[in-house]
């Protein structure tokens, strides 16, 4: 089976850097896939991307050897084992908030007896190779999102459920269930203190510490502190941004004024 | 009928940033438009798109006031009028070499008796408004692009053109028949006086002159010489610069190494 | 943030028109949005719809100013959640029978603390504007379906569940669960009697009374009685209803017999 | 191979009610297919419909014994062979004006030695039969429209072309060449006139007389002058016209002002 | 309402041969059903299929007599009812395990009082008839899937649930769940074991046995002993199958290495 | 850039055994990429395949080592150039019937100072390498097909048509012009003659000789006579003939009447 190597970039302790995909087309994809990401997230959740065009997506990222991964929109088994079929070698699942919902995430992502995903892994067999089978329950990656009150106060019992391999913080949601700003790159004292807690916790269980990140400079900081998989801002993020500030750069003194649409 | 206001603009001696769009997706159109972009062109030529999908990107365009433009992959009756059709509110046409083609190209932008386009402006009408079929002709904008050795010696006859509103000049495939290495933003000699030469035939006929620009410093520079349609870098440039700035700030001295994928 | 006319046109005590989509096209939807309903509900239910194209017409739609809202196909916080994010101004949701189901439902549609919507307005931030985390909890319509007996009986526990703006009555359901034929523009007893009651319910609670209806006339006698939210007939029936009309105005003498096709 | 129900009722001197397809849905198709047209045609010139999409409402047509026909955007081989291997039993091409352009539309709609259509039909042989190749070319409609002045002139060369079927008339863009109003249902003068010619030169080449209507009413004028395949409004048409209607009907004196989109 | 022949040639006590659907196409699907297969099952599940491209399929298949069916991803009754809606004749359901879901698979799929369907059979109505509401309850299959041990201990109960229409055994799964190599055509001990288990359940139960198989050879050994619904190997396995088998035939003496591609 | 592992085959003397794909699904694509082909052709002309499906077949193929090569359906440069920026590797055009047309067609597939192609490989730079520009006009294959008498009597002057890299045989299209029946596999003498004529021309010219075939046995034997670049039968075709064998092994004497569908 095809090696799984941000399990082992992981498991060697190193750092993974990781791409957010929002933009619905196998195009785009295949643009950030050569950029060198160790691995890509398919967000099927805020992203504007349903399960027919992921598939395409998932091809494009195939055509190089960046990891594919997939954040589904819910913790529901169709949707986590229909991914997982399409090839993804990893799912992160926002909203896990119990020991309960843990083991319902990771029933859905391993074959029995450790779960109860079905069998028929149709375009995981061509990514991975035909003894998928024998090796997918210990290849792909069960990441719990770790983004509420609730999951911090249940986070040694969803970290300790057998088959999590870590705990992705999506930091917009924790911050808004602390009643603090929406935000990434958070500074807020609450959000802080538990991202170190979280991390903390990670350490503890021997998990992955993953952590959404706006900036390469934020994640790196907290790279150093020893998160290890660090996304970066998604494609939709790079787009607007970049576009932006070309737009500004071309406000000069003798065309002040540029029309602003909507 | 709707205004044209990038025919507005530049009627009234103005500058117009125009984006320009490859990307296959209505949501990276979408994220476009909000940028303030006076105009973006949807590439049909060089742009993984074809028909179907720029109809959405369109309508992706048209939640906005920028004003929507194609870029049709040859000068075809066919895909020009189909795009006409779907509400483009101008068309640049590839590898216009002569006065004859100059003359096609103008045809199936104009309704009879300045041209042969066939009525049916199914969903330009919902665009434009109800008084489409009076106003067509004068509003939608005809650019011809002027990018071959060829072109350059034909320059008056094409750019006297009735109909012909403008040159777009494309700097890559115009280096290539100069000799010169085929990118954008130049500064090779031959290329350098071929742009001279097109904005000084366009400043003759009183037309708009258009460049192709991969910058907004370069794009910048030749505004102040006085090119009133500057387009920046494409969505694709945009996506794949960002990313891989931010992958190489990630490359400190902890993580020498990032897997280059391909 | 954009404005939800919906709401405001409601609150004053107005009606509004709405339209009903079931075609899978964002070219039939951008029609109906230019036709001036007040809104349009994109129906994913018994639509032939899908996410993906749902987001086209979405866009379609957002080049009008009428408000787009969304029937989902179930009580689901994946399917709710995403089309939130995608831009629906409001969310129509089928077979509510308890004040469980209704708080389920209204905590998939609501920001912490009112709820458990998972953060990230991709496309909503850019058709709502850049304030939407702060406003979207008081600008998303929240409607639940009365469509069954038990919900009449529930009625009270339903709409006095804090969040829930309105009921939308499927008139084919409730008809089925209380014996009666299934269809709309109801008039036998049993329904006629449910619709009174439900509506009495609405005033009682001050939440929009809102109703399917198959036909303008029927419309307007229910808009006549105090329903305010009024839906009348679907594209899919529009189109059906004129084509076989004018099909059935070609049967002439002289052409008695039209192919009959299945 | 399935008989060409159009084909054998035209010559047996009966009328054709045509159906028009602009928008670009397998669904609508289907159900304009329910409604009992002997044939319908799918416009890729006008209608918002591209290659792909056109194949799955050429599937959806042959649910039903309705006759699939299509009109190709331009007079070019390959988007003609391409829809004839799809399954369509007749093509209607836009602008042929002179033998030269007619001949060279009958040489792409045959195989050799009465064309240079290349072998392959890959849908067509499905829904035909596997006895296609033998009877494709006296089975497949080929209907060159007659929609300019110069084509007037040279009628009857056109008409006279070995392999042409019958004419079929554009009022909009014949009235745009004749110096009218772009528009069906024609009553001014030089229109009509020039109606009355093609008439007399189809009855005298022995060819099927087309036009293209926008009501039943007018339709039925026409036939009774002798038009045997007659069209009638669009589908997009149907959808605007029935939604304006009724939404018209809801404006009753207790509320005068409908919000106008766009 | 048009004949379920399914139903009736199994009612009879015959056999029928199903076809399994994998590839997300209208065409692969279109190729499929004009070869003879009583039944095709869109596999919404394992197959690389969506929504919105599954309707295309269900539209192709409505091309000729061949019955569509489909194997939804989940027992959710949203993408049950949105399948039946869009015209399948009957369900296949994965993961059946007790009572308790059986009798919510079967809600899922009857309208009241026998369940809880939503009425809007859009596209059930085009293909069924007219009289669909009146029939459907009766002419719809249901059939859940028996493929794990716990199943197996509550086959009896599963079986014997009102509106169970048959059961349907995926042997892979059943496989797992076993202690066994997950695959068809199986001959391991306890799967042989476990079929025929179940095929004396039905047969109690007097409902339909299914099976999948890989292979005539298989299903007709199978078919012998009394099963009655056999699935041949899905499209997917038929691609690879027979091009595998045409390039091992090139392998010859003269060009012993073939590229390996991956 | 990356080796066009098909030119150095052939180059060496050795043999390409190429596969066909007329299904329009990146899906059926990926299956076939992994089977081992040396390269597969995206059939733009007979296949049911139109240019964004094609690009995300592309993709699919990519995954693999296996070289992709494009049908386009016309000598056209629009099609033509965009499927070589989307990353063909190789044209095949059909009808290629003189010199000049040779030659247009050479033009369409070069950048200056040897054709007219224009620059942007916007995705053929992604597959293909970042020197794509450097190396593009010596590793891209050009094709033109030979398949009417009337190439037959210009095989010279196309085969010696500097940057003509091969012929492809298109057996029927050949078997029609010569009044034979259209089929491929052909043993019928005019045909056969024809092949021995082409395959000498091709050896005279040292250029590929190339055909298409229906079973490896035929492609085996005209592999021993010379031919070096075999192609066997199309996606569509393995599909419909493996499901066939399977049905017709299904009818046993119990079963002898299996349902046809049309």
């Amino acid at each position: 089976m095809r090696e799984n190597t941000v399990r082992s970039k992981l498991s060697g302790g190193g750092m993974v850097v990781n791409g957010w995909l929002q933009i619905p087309s196998s195009f785009s994809a295949e643009i950030m896939a050569h950029q060198g990401f160790d691995s890509l997230v398919i967000d099927m959740q805020h992203g504007l991307i349903d399960y027919q065009i992921a598939v395409t997506m998932l091809q494009a990222i195939s055509t190089t050897t960046t990891i594919p991964l997939v954040r589904v929109p819910w913790n529901e088994p169709a949707s986590i084992m229909k991914m997982l079929d399409a090839g993804a070698y990893g799912i992160i699942c926002p909203m896990i908030n119990s020991r309960q919902e843990a083991e319902q995430l990771v029933r859905s992502c391993k074959y029995a007896p450790k779960g109860n995903r079905s069998f028929g892994p149709i375009r995981a067999s061509l990514y991975a190779g035909s003894d998928y089978a024998q090796h997918a329950n210990d290849t792909v990656i069960v990441m719990p999102m770790i983004e509420t009150k609730e999951a911090l106060e249940n986070i040694d019992e969803i970290l300790g459920t057998p088959g999590v391999d870590g705990a992705y913080v999506g930091p917009a949601d924790l911050s808004l269930t602390l009643g603090c700003t929406p935000q990434v790159d958070q500074t807020e004292e609450p959000v802080v203190k538990a991202l170190e807690t979280i991390l903390a916790a990670c350490k503890r269980h021997k998990v992955i510490p993953g952590l959404h990140n706006a900036s390469s400079s934020y994640a790196l900081k907290m790279a150093a502190k020893g998160w290890q998989f660090v996304t970066l801002a998604s494609d939709s993020r790079y787009l607007a941004a970049r576009a932006s500030e070309e737009l500004s750069a071309m406000e000069s003194e003798n065309r002040p004024l540029l029309l602003k649409s909507y």
